[in-house]
């Protein structure tokens, strides 16, 4: 384990990559070791991806020691492995910043520095990005080179695969670098990781030889010679058999596999890459890293360490506060309760075990858990054709990921009244992780969905009554439930149905109705407390479904008050503000004074929730000001 | 090409599956004879699908002849090749119905027969969805199969890839038939094509003996043998090198290839699949066929045949009529006419270069020109890439289709502000092709997203100005147009740039405002013209820009004349209309009462597009009929 006192660095010495093209092998090797001790430090304070971005150091040096950043453009997809490329890229300074509001960003940034050529934050987009790139310089007659470098889990999303595709078909000046870590975020379970990895079962070595020798047998003469050579070990069609093969088919050119620690062979590899300008058209190259690298408790333990709150550097353990729990835990809860009780119950995700609250399910119900790999769309439609048969099957998703697979949820679950249940978590913004993770859209892209149920609980408690509800509504559904520490309002009440399109009236009140929704209750609710004591009585009424409203009772109350404030963690743009609207207008209450409090019409910064709420108007505080002003508006008006 | 009057026919006596189950193999040949009549004959009249149908008759045949169905689930991806399928399956007698409205729906749809298990219509599906059924049997301890029909084209979507990687890590008892035709709708020209097809260039040849010559050479003494062997000849090593291995590497069992008009063949090799029960897990099977086989015309010209309006049985000509250029053709020209101008100009399709209008840009500017496959998520994707590096890329794309494409138009696209153009082609109901395909959800889901501009022209003439001003805003930007035929107001006039976010009163009036939009626009004229002889007066806005809306202008009349009816061809929730009410709300124009004339909550039916327009109440009548009410009931409030 590097040790993290500040030492008299290497690392402070350089500026810019331009600084490392002159060292030595050797003094790279003392650089990883000072960028690591870097990485642990401030990850240790900040949190952040500690994982991947120990596992790239050497593969980061590499990459820009031989190539010429910024010209030849560099892209790490998903981006959480970037810090070490952050500290050698002029970020040092502020490196202590990371994933802190108005700090440096835990992913690549154009707007950070020019080394940053594109956003990443998403998986599997940098082999689409950088082939447009490539071939952009292909029509502009410009040299550069553009690099995308891909875990071998976001090699499972589609969409890396389209490219790869289009990529062949391309004599494109594009380098794809796969970095093999065996494991994406869960571990990697597809037929392509094994087949990467060269872990082939023994069954599938047997397909192949079987396949193979019917094959060589149409070849005649020759064809049996081979045959009979084949025939003498397993391991020889084991090797002959590689990863490669299936890159060169695709008409990639491929190199490797490399050793993703060795600095030697992997500077001598990227400059044959570099050099070999004679042979247009895409070329891979295969590296073997290790996720968490030179830290003994990452590498231990590298699912815990891929994304991480603070922690203790020596002992590896985080530095938690006791918080109740969150909303993920519960849905993990409740689920593995559902399961027991119905055995048509099956969980989905898509590589996110841990992060959606599913490992004790896993666990509890292998039989009943799929994790479908970094695949958002298959994962849905997938759902789609177990619910088919009968199952009651529920995708786990973050809101930001859900956007991968908007069509399959209108094309393979709704148009056909699938019941398919999306347990939506992270709704919301998030915080640290910043706008290519806000899930701020979900509300507006499925309520124009016929036939889903949408919903969003104010509490841990109202979330397991609505996993329930879903499940059992036999038509499709979802929960949208945010990030974050829970309200401590768990209860041991079993899960009960609610009774579809019904809210809760939560307090009465004669001047304005509060409409929150999900974790905006609870804010509203103290808005509303406050605003007694300042004279003002508001109603509060918890909607619990997004769609269906419940026209009769926000209708009812919208025209016996006249103002109304809505408030959503979510955008403002065809949001759940938008909806009560549209209620006002299909009902002909247009006297009624809406006012939407929802986030704005630009991406949302990366910084702790409570400050973005409070940004984008949405907390407490800002509802009470907005009652204030709506109700001395309300009384100018009287007078 | 076979006889098309109507003979005493083998198909009249087929009921369901089961009465082909004890045909000869002659019988079945004559069946498929009567099946590519009745197909021919029938889509001579209603236009639709042809060329895919007619190359899958003994491909069905032989499935439903070997397989239990309905017990076993058979899934044709995207389902236009369906109908001899249709015709098979209890629907003869409705065929000639086929795509009118309230007839057979042109692909598969559970509610219309036991025999299709599951809605299809986009592409890359039925791999996903086959699986989620191979697990529900097999976690409800069933022996049904699932088999899905996937066509090479198909198999570029990312998603299939994703199903292929989960399936073969899973031991379901699922099926996949990849019918090769060596095209989708367009050429396919991806890498992963020439592998299935075995057309690997000489360089890739050279690429792969290259790099197994390494492989062997690590071997010792057997590799260099083997080596030797190889060496003889390149053509032991293309064989050697199958698509087979794919797969089975993959660990599906691959069986092919089979010529898939050759009923013997099929049956025989469908046969063994079934049977083998043994070895459990997946089976691919790989199926040669012809797109429109048995039909000169369309043997020639499968990609005129893929999709067809009603044609000419003997000459194979479309019997069209006279119409105006359609918006799609409009646009092919205006993209060619911007790229001449403007060298930063590139094109890029997702298999759709005919049907988006592109094939002119495609023949004269073929390195500006990209056609990707069926792969929404890269295209946009892809897009950025270009536009990062200066390029001004359109994504030429159906509405529909773009919903695949949601996260990377937020998170690639727009999230960094970068000038990609998207041009919507199929905005609002499509007609024929019915639910899978209408394009209602574009407004509602596009408009959540910050920093995009959203357009809709009200004719041919505003879609050229419309995108020219896209090309040359510099950030994304949007437009949608609708399928059919155009409104004949084209001019000579050179495109030029719309000033952002400015609509334009096409009408003063004192009662009520209309704003309608984008093909809307027409109707709602029309619809101010019966008002104004009814005795009302309809003022008329078009507002051009959906986002940014003209706020100034529509609120300054909306404010006058206190009375708003919206009308759209897209749904009702979270829609242009949900835009407008925010407006109002953003702007305290509470008093305003508006009402939205679109599409209703529940997926629109296919028909013809007047009948649809009708029955949502968004064609000229039902403005003129929501304007009366709404005046009514204001000329009452006022006594």
């Amino acid at each position: 384990m590097p040790d993290t006192e500040s030492l008299p660095s290497l690392l402070a010495a350089i500026a810019s990559p331009a600084d490392i093209r002159d060292l030595s092998n050797d003094d790279l090797r003392a650089l990883a070791d000072d960028i690591r001790r870097a990485i642990i430090k401030t990850v240790s304070q900040t949190g952040g991806h500690l994982a991947p971005s120990l596992g790239v150091v050497e593969l980061t040096l590499a990459l820009h020691k031989v190539f010429n950043t910024p010209e030849d453009r560099l892209l790490w997809d998903v981006g959480h492995q970037s810090y070490a490329h952050k500290l050698l890229t002029g970020r040092q300074g502020r490196f202590a910043t990371l994933r802190q509001y108005h700090g440096l960003s835990g992913f690549p940034k154009p707007s950070e520095s020019v080394y940053d050529p594109f956003v990443a934050g998403h998986s599997s987009t940098s082999i689409s990005a950088a082939l447009g790139m490539a071939m952009a310089t292909s029509i502009q007659g410009r040299a550069e080179r553009a690099i995308a470098v891909i875990g071998d889990g976001a090699l499972t999303g589609g969409m890396a695969f389209e490219a790869l595709n289009q990529a062949g078909h391309l004599d494109a000046r594009l380098v794809v670098i796969v970095n093999d870590n065996e494991m994406s975020i869960s571990p990697n379970v597809g037929a392509f990781s094994s087949f990467l990895s060269r872990k082939l079962s023994g069954r599938t070595m047997r397909r192949i030889k079987r396949h193979v020798e019917g094959k060589l047998l149409e070849l005649s003469s020759l064809g049996e010679n081979i045959l009979n050579l084949l025939k003498k070990s397993e391991d020889s069609m084991r090797c002959f058999f590689t990863p490669g093969m299936l890159f060169q088919a695709m008409k990639f050119d491929y190199i490797g596999p490399v050793d993703g620690h060795d600095l030697d062979q992997l500077i001598s590899t990227l400059e044959r890459v570099r050099d070999s300008a004679q042979d247009p058209g895409p070329v891979l190259v295969h590296v073997l890293t290790k996720k968490g690298k030179g830290y003994r408790p990452a590498e231990e333990k590298p699912g815990l360490f891929h994304g991480i709150g603070p922690f203790d550097v020596q002992s590896g353990l985080p530095l938690k506060k006791n918080s109740p729990p969150s909303p993920t835990q519960v849905f993990g809860d409740t689920i593995r309760q559902l399961a027991r009780q119905d055995e048509r119950v099956v969980a989905i995700t898509a590589a996110m075990t841990q992060g959606t609250g599913l490992a004790g399910f896993a666990e509890e119900f292998p039989d009943r858990f799929f994790d479908v790999g970094i695949a958002e769309q298959h994962a849905v439609t997938f759902a789609a054709g177990l619910a088919s048969e009968g199952m009651r099957p529920v995708v786990a998703v973050y809101s930001t990921f859900l956007q991968r697979a908007i069509d399959q949820v209108i094309h393979d679950v709704c148009l056909q009244k699938l019941p398919v249940t999306f347990a939506i978590d992270r709704a919301g913004v998030v915080g640290d992780d910043g706008p290519t993770h806000h899930g701020v859209f979900d509300m507006a892209l499925l309520r124009a969905i016929p036939d889903l149920i949408l919903m969003a609980p104010k509490d841990e408690n109202e979330l397991r009554h609505m996993l329930f509800t879903a499940i059992s509504c036999n038509q499709p559904a979802a929960l949208r439930y945010p990030r974050g520490a829970g309200q401590d309002a768990l209860t041991d009440e079993p899960p009960h149905q609610l009774e579809i399109g019904k809210g809760e009236l939560l307090r009465e009140g004669g001047d304005l109705l509060l409409l929150p929704v999900g974790n905006r209750v609870y804010p509203a609710m103290a808005a509303a407390e406050e605003l007694a004591r300042l004279g003002v009585s508001a109603a509060v009424i918890n909607p619990r479904f997004i769609k269906p409203l419940d026209t009769e009772l926000i209708g009812r109350w919208a025209g016996r008050v006249k103002r109304v404030i809505t408030i959503e963690d979510g955008c403002g743009m065809g949001g759940f503000g938008g909806a009560v609207l549209e209620l006002f207008a299909a009902r002909r209450l247009w006297g009624v004074e809406t006012r939407i409090l929802a986030h704005p019409d630009h991406f949302v910064e990366h910084g702790p929730q409570k400050i973005l709420w409070s940004n984008s108007g949405v907390d407490s505080q800002a509802i009470v000001t907005e009652a204030l002003l709506c109700c001395e508006r309300c009384q100018k008006l009287a007078n």
